[in-house]
């Protein structure tokens, strides 16, 4: 028998038909019995298939009914590919018609990547609704300030209402609080009708520590491996086949039923695959037949610790990933910014490193990392559109001890360097939802488990975390719901000075990267760039087509001469436009950006 | 810093230079003060140098001295990198001049490894003196016999004097029973001066479990990796760069110190490392370097159960070594000659999937395996001398219950079809001790540990290891004397029939794929295949420019009509001559091969 991995015949779960009919699946190798339980008022068996699949086609189960699995005529759990947990994650799953949506958005095309302004939200916190329809209603805001992708932190079904989405345990259900599957739908339909892009964080790596039920089917996880959430997802060992579909029909199904532009692929350093092929490369080529037969575009973009372009360059050099996230360009920024060189960002020396970042996206492409006791990194000369930068996102302001944004932590003038570094980078620049107006709250980890030893765990997980970065203070307690509370969004404040300021600020930024071809140009032999060491200035050079941008950054808390003559000084961000101290020829303000335009003859 | 790998700069250990003093090296980033304690005399301090090594030069060591290192002033352990270890693993180190060994074979130079023809020995068993004196002795035996290259079974120092060699745990030390370091260069260049090859056997995967002193010098394992024998060796985590280059410099050691002619590195699937260079594509780099400094070739042979062509492929497109052992070639030509279809024979079906071995390599190039549970293998294209295939092996025949030779399992006739099989094939052949004669002993696991729950656990391991393969009887018990002894090789038969016949058959066959360049050609293009499944019989084609070769095989117990008209035959395992039951030219007899030459026109 040899493997042929068809779309549709790859769906799990219970899925319906137009006849009305549902066919219910399910993956379970180790099982002698498997049965569907509905209602909790009839039992219908499953026939046992190929590779440990169990399978029946039903005209019994309609949309709305709850079932659990019976295994072995004994126990009983929730489907691991359900879509739908109205009780949460200890409860009997729910049949969902997931093709029963009007979708409007039949004309839609994703952008390319090169022209994705991103802006990662937490659906909990965003707005105080909280759910998807709370979304809906800030999109013109969104739309407004110019963003072109919303990017969704996971919404897979977690434990509680109050989580970051990471410790999600039903990678196929859309967390109940938030609206649930038809709630998504409906958002993603919204979003598109406006011309916004959608991103979806999905978590392949791990499940959360509650809830999760899939040990019970099969052998999910492997001890070949260890993760830092223990025993690794099992894509390489026996019985694997079954884990790697799970997982590739999961994101054909974001694509294909959801119709998200693109997906967000949590921690891929932590995926633990030796096979011949990938994972992520197998994923890659089920999500590009699926575009051949939509003819919609479908990018997958991975948060990798790796600095290794084996991720990111096509088939079959690579696994064929459209781009990645790099941290580092972040440390690089923030160190920059006078973050102190402790934790992880004690690799980062400032604004020699974020010049590096600028030219070669990765600061470390095979030299020693002190932090990390070890020569790191490999070359990258991927082109500028496979990286995704920001100066905040929802781990480096969420993983300090107390939440802190950029807002908390450095001076207004600062904060609008620090934007203007991101929005003028040859990368895909990410903002985190409320930086663009300087929003004054915290963004604090926050988790809402039932599990007392689990609950206690946490806790302790967290504070031990945190020696290395901070001497004094206490944690806020993950469990609380003020911890939770605090993080909403305080919109409020989003209309009063200076946050309008910032915001006018960060629609100018915006605008002038989608205006101006040679701020988004993606080529990476366009960017030079000077470091003064010294003076903490860096000049970043973008070169485009017509015209040129120079843009001159001063990190220092000096103000300095400014002898830069070439041009014409289209931008400062010391402007009193922007609440700065003012501008002048000759000088360039402390913490402020200078941006400088050349037309070529 | 950037990393940049010299050769000799890597040495670590006790080195001599040519004015008498010595480099003491030692890797430990964990230590905080570290020294070399000689001779229970005098004490010498390391200097800490860069990434973790500790370093002195100096006058006052001597080849023969023996010495440990002292930790933090407390705990004294032997060297990890120690050449001699005089008094058993549990001693301490003795300082050895590696280089100086009047070697003779400065004209020689490695055939290329589609001319190997592989006698796999192990040195404690194949003579009775049990060392490499011993080998030294049999060196025109084996030159007689026809092989041209002599691959050891690994000699890195073991606990006692009595194992397979995959228990080490000094990997640079020669096993000192067998005659230590010098022994073992005396053999080598004995072996270049009759003209035969060595291969070294090393591994790379995992250190034995008795006397491994590595984990108190410093993180050489992970535990974000688990292997069968615990913790994986430490090549992509934190502090790995100690680790990755004391293999490294190991490979190097055995070419340029040792003049090996090629590494056969052991299970490699078994090793763990994600970093963007794999280990084996490092110590690929180094080898190609040394090469370059010597003007010698050195060929990296892997053990690989993964069916990967990666590990096979040129750089970058793979790690490139230069060919892999291939076990699924010898578990189809088992059960083609008998072999019931338990443990991993199950996933055979016999000719047919020896017919896909002769043309494929891989069995499994994709298909779903019954054993493993997974869909396993990758198409390959690599040419033939990229393979290793054998009819028996250390492990194939040791692993069984009581260690059964072919000679103990099929019949005269059989073995005589099997050893055709194997050097009539398109892959580098390779023999096991013994088998030429039909060594009527067995080769069973021995150990000689010294701690007595350790022995207790390979005891247990061994009887519960063979409850898939063998209903009755008991494993000999790995740890006594008796076991070892049974194992050695009876050479005092070797001279009687049909053992003598035996001898000569493998010779005559032997002296067919040398002298016909038809039979050693690695192109895949020229092998092809025809499988009679009905009558168990399968004919191999070998195309040759001038002549081709037809072998058909009789796997079957009947005796069959032999309608082949073509060409000339030219060979009849069924002969008299060769103890058969005689030939004939319209029949095809139970268990034989006949080959036929046809000349192009």
């Amino acid at each position: 028998m040899t493997k042929s991995k068809k779309i549709d015949p790859l769906r799990i779960g219970v899925n319906f038909h137009a006849d009305g009919t549902a066919k219910v699946r399910a993956w379970s190798p180790t099982a002698q019995t498997l049965a569907a339980r509905v209602n909790d008022r009839f039992t219908l068996p499953l026939q046992k298939a190929e590779n440990g699949y169990w399978q029946a086609t039903t005209g019994k189960i309609a949309p709305g009914d709850r079932y659990v699995f019976v295994i072995d005529d004994e126990k009983a759990w929730p489907d691991p590919a359900s879509l739908s947990q109205p009780d949460g994650v200890h409860g009997p799953s729910q049949a969902v018609n997931v093709c029963a949506f009007n979708w409007t958005d039949g004309e839609w095309q994703s952008p390319p990547l090169s022209d994705y302004i991103l802006y990662e939200l937490h659906t909990g916190t965003f707005t105080p609704a909280g759910d998807f329809e709370g979304i809906i209603q800030k999109l013109d805001y969104l739309l407004d300030l110019g963003i072109t992708a919303v990017e969704l932190m996971p919404v897979a079904q977690f434990p509680g209402n109050r989580n970051w989405g990471y410790d999600g345990v039903f990678p196929f259900a859309v967390q109940n609080s938030y609206g649930g599957a038809r709630g998504l739908q409906k958002l993603v339909d919204a979003c598109h009708k406006k011309g916004l892009a959608v991103v979806l964080d999905v978590v392949y790596n791990h499940l959360g520590p509650e809830g999760n039920y899939l040990p019970f089917f099969g052998p999910y996880f492997t001890g070949k491996y260890k993760t830092p959430w223990g025993d690794a997802l099992n894509f390489d060992d026996a019985w694997c086949d079954g884990v790697r579909d799970f997982f590739i029909e999961n994101s054909l199904m974001w694509f294909r039923d959801f119709h998200v532009d693109a997906l967000r692929l949590d921690a891929v350093h932590a995926i633990r695959d030796f096979s011949p092929k990938h994972i992520l490369q197998e994923i890659k080529e089920n999500t590009a037949e699926l575009s051949k037969s939509t003819g919609k575009t479908y990018h997958l973009i991975a948060e990798c610790d790796l600095n290794d372009p084996r991720f990111i360059n096509p088939i079959p050099k690579g696994f064929g990933l459209d781009a990645q996230w790099t941290d580092e360009f972040h440390h690089a920024l923030r160190v920059s910014a006078g973050e102190p060189r402790q934790g992880y960002y004690s690799d980062f020396k400032g604004i020699t490193d974020l010049a590096k970042a600028y030219r070669n996206a990765y600061v470390f492409d095979g030299q020693y990392s002190e932090q990390r006791h070890k020569f790191f990194g490999a070359k990258t000369d991927n082109p500028g559109r496979q990286f995704v930068v920001f100066s905040q996102n929802h781990d480096q302001v969420g993983n300090r001890m107390k939440g802190e944004r950029s807002s908390m932590l450095v001076s207004f003038e600062m904060q609008k360097l620090m934007t203007a570094a991101v929005l003028l980078s040859p990368y895909l620049p990410l903002l985190f939802m409320g930086e663009e107006w300087s929003a004054p709250s915290p963004f604090q980890y926050f988790v809402s488990h039932t599990d007392k030893q689990l609950i206690e765990a946490v806790r302790k997980g967290r504070s031990d975390e945190f020696r290395e970065f901070h001497s004094g203070g206490e944690a806020p307690d993950p469990q609380a719901s003020e911890t939770f509370e605090q993080s909403i969004l305080p919109w409020k404040f989003s209309a009063e000075e200076p946050h309008q300021t910032m915001l006018n600020y960060y629609k100018a930024l915006v605008l002038l990267r989608k205006t101006q071809a040679a701020l988004s140009d993606p080529d990476r032999k366009a960017t030079t760039t000077t470091v003064d060491e010294q003076a903490g200035v860096l000049t970043l050079f973008r070169r485009g087509r017509e015209q040129d941008f120079h843009c001159l950054m001063n990190f220092s808390a000096a103000q300095l001469p400014n002898a830069f003559s070439e041009g014409k000084k289209i931008f400062d961000s010391a402007d009193v436009l922007w609440n700065g101290p003012g501008t002048a020829a000759d000088i360039i303000q402390p913490e402020s950006i200078i941006i400088y335009q050349v037309s070529h003859v």
